[in-house]
């Protein structure tokens, strides 16, 4: 059965791949899933409809069968479960993939959008300048010991894994701030996760999006 | 084989059970694995020998023959996914129940977290005053959705997971601010997970960590 996920109709980055569908679909794309793509506007997303899917109104959302998932942590590790190719096949290796995914999601993904949020949401206010650094901070910490970690390796823990895909999404979040640039392994880490097949499939399907509404 | 976990050898919040170890140990307590605990200092958790096996310098930690993970999430799903207890058996009710894990602490917990850095990090800042109502406003956004999702259903989803689990370990940490005093169907949420027996012994084990060390 074909699973149908959600996206946004009007990309906020417009198609630079940051929003959250973009790891569900490089999941996809890893695993050989064909996918529908169901578009959303601003609107729709806190309409009844699509709170009944997803509880806290926002995208991507996964619908295979009987089964509807939000989260898109949620959905990468249901596709990484169900299919071969993105969770090893020895019980402690699958574990520690595991891990790495929820590193990404709950160590380095929060100072990472609250530099977002920073940078958006607050840039007017009379406290931005201030308080930037201190962001940007938070964020070098986690890089640094990341880097740390990776050292020269290809990717964290062995082949490459759904806890790199998730750590990968991740870090492409700052690539327009510069921050990654001061660690070399962890932009090269990104670039190997961008040159991969299946991420550079699901790059252009979202792009696709963005281009097409742009022509109207 | 007993797994090894490490918490805090005096932890920050003087027992109240918000480190975040506490999630771990229900967990072992509610499929009733017995567990061995290791105590850090501030000082060791950022030495080598820790650094080895979270890179990222902090508690918890999993130690079970030669499997060794970081990251409560992971530590928490691992040990969901090795014993009964905490994952349904039905497929789609396991992925439902693993979403709310996701959305616990990739939704819930930034916010609250952001909230908790305002308040005892930025404190002596300039702008403190004036931010804390945007950062609180964050918060209660989430916990208005949650709370319309979770209506006067006793759990998130059928019966308690481990999904439950860790939205009550992240919803705990806004007990002392007043916000989930907001939504009484959050409180009373919250209060049935610290009424299980399986969290009482959880509570009990970390709190005798502080009484022992207040002794000294």
């Amino acid at each position: 059965m074909t699973p149908t996920i959600t996206a946004f109709e009007r990309s906020p980055d417009g198609g630079k791949g940051l929003a959250r569908d973009m790891r569900v679909r490089w999941a996809l794309e890893e695993v050989g899933q064909p996918y529908d793509v169901r578009l959303l506007s601003f609107k729709a997303m806190k309409e009844p409809a699509h709170l009944a899917l997803h509880p806290f109104g926002q995208i991507p959302t996964y619908e295979e069968g009987g089964l509807a998932l939000f989260e898109s942590g949620a959905i990468v590790f249901h596709i990484a479960a169900r299919h071969a190719g993105l969770l090893p096949d020895d019980a402690n290796a699958r574990a520690r993939a595991i891990t790495w995914m929820f590193a990404a999601l709950s160590t380095m993904e929060p100072p990472i959008v609250d530099l977002a949020i920073a940078r958006f949401l607050e840039r007017d206010e009379a406290w931005y300048e201030q308080r930037l650094p201190l962001v940007e901070d938070r964020v070098r910490n986690r890089l640094g010991q990341l880097s740390l970690r990776l050292g020269d390796a290809d990717w964290l823990d062995g082949p490459f894994s759904v806890g790199d895909l998730m750590m990968a999404s991740v870090l492409l979040r700052l690539k327009a701030s510069g921050l990654l640039d001061q660690y070399p392994n962890l932009s090269a880490y990104v670039a190997r996760g961008e040159a991969r097949p299946a991420y550079k499939r699901a790059f252009e399907a979202q792009l696709a999006v963005f281009t097409a509404a742009s022509w109207t």
